[in-house]
């Protein structure tokens, strides 16, 4: 059982932050990443369709033999989440309940600032689930639909992305928010950057992280963890359509080259 | 006849720069308005889809007795505009023709800039009419997928704004372009930003303006022409779904306000 792979699945490529942390902490684990490229970004539909999608994605991923899922993707955790868990029987995370819980533990000013995508803001998944820990924590949250096209890019590290930052999270500063939620796949490539902007005062809190912390946790209670370390952990990524921009956006989150994608019919599943 | 409206359709609210455009030159012309704002973007939707959602939106504009569509929607135009004109017993009008001939006229060294979205890039939906006309023309097309966020977010006349237009169109003035197409209806909006960063020895073109005189044209063949300036003429604005920024990102369009905006539910049509 324990050399069966982990899965995981994100609406695009963001989900490889995710995979990153997971390879960081588990590094003996087999995985399979699947990226739901041809649908992407699943942002603007409706939950009826982005679960349609989820279970796709999870009904492909358990035919690569997966002991346990990570739902790498903020919009399909906030709305697909719970349905999933019910419907198969290993276990599935998401990103929203470790990022939200981090956060509480995190400040101590009980200000908290939530950056994501317009579509993960306004599902106001993060507030809901701090709010199930404390209620007292006053929450700021801030779509910056800005800083996904910018990573895509590769100006992570560029003017446009400092000003950018500037702009989107002055008014944040403001509101003396003492923690900052990363609540989109793709901004942890954005660290440094928003981290300058913020000052060190404020935590960045990068849910990807401590999805993978839970990971690991509910792979040794269930003890399935791989502690095999005489085989070279092997990773596998699928996506439902390759863009060109696709090897350039995967060395920047990965920090390294993907040697083979293989692109599948995921409305088969 | 000529007092039935005009239709103009758009996957989301980038087809009210083509709106603007028609009232200028065509004062008296009733227009009703339909932004698929539930389905937005088209770009990444198969050529089925998009030629469905289309369809639909014609199906949507004839309800109200319109006399001629404009699918102010380069994807749409791109994916279903010769369906459309199949399908449908009134003038049809896309806005990728009448940008492509106008480039045509307007370089003198024959080599033509276009920019747009990703999609409409990957698409050569420009390249194939502008190719049509003169095969000589030398074509240098750059997605600019930041120029939409930025538009939307109301930056258009920014620091970030002159950062990312001289990032995006360097290439293009290195390659001695001395025309470039404003190939996304979100673009005239940035027009000075762009037309500072390219300066005066390239021109812009905008598909908004030629599609607009286009329409004119087959308003006036056709003998369907309103040129009744007794009554003020009337705008109509529907939308599939009301986002929170609605309001302002119209208002940046049409350098105007919006008294009334309604929903309809598209995919009953």
């Amino acid at each position: 059982m324990s050399d069966r792979p982990i899965g995981v699945f994100d609406s695009g490529l963001g989900g490889l932050t995710v995979l990153k942390e997971i390879v960081k902490i588990l590094p003996n684990e087999n995985i399979v990443y699947f990226g739901d490229t041809a649908r992407v970004p699943y942002g603007p539909r409706s939950k009826e369709t982005v679960t349609k999608y989820t279970f796709q994605a999870i009904n492909f991923l358990r035919t690569k033999n997966v002991k346990a899922i990570v739902i790498a993707c903020n919009t399909a955790t906030a709305r697909a989440l719970e349905e999933a868990q019910d419907k198969y029987d290993i276990p599935i995370l998401g990103v929203i309940e470790a990022g939200a819980r981090t956060a509480v533990y995190s400040t101590k000013n009980k200000v908290v600032g939530i950056i994501g995508t317009e579509g993960t803001i306004s599902s106001n998944a993060y507030n809901l689930e701090i709010g199930k820990l404390d209620k007292s924590i006053k929450i700021v949250s801030k779509a910056c639909p800005l800083f996904v096209p910018i990573v895509e890019e590769g100006w992570s590290n560029t003017d446009v992305a400092r000003l950018t930052a500037k702009r989107y999270l002055e008014e944040l500063k403001d509101e003396g928010i003492d923690s900052l939620v990363l609540g989109c796949t793709h901004y942890p490539i954005l660290k440094r950057t928003i981290g300058e902007e913020v000052g060190e005062a404020i935590k960045l809190v990068n849910p990807a992280k401590e999805t993978a912390e839970d990971l690991k946790k509910v792979l040794e209670k269930s003890n399935i963890i791989n502690d095999n370390n005489s085989v070279s952990a092997k990773y596998e990524y699928y996506v439902s359509d390759i863009h060109e921009k696709f090897s350039s956006i995967a060395k920047e989150f990965l920090k390294k080259d993907i040697e083979e994608i293989q692109k599948i019919e995921i409305q088969k599943y």
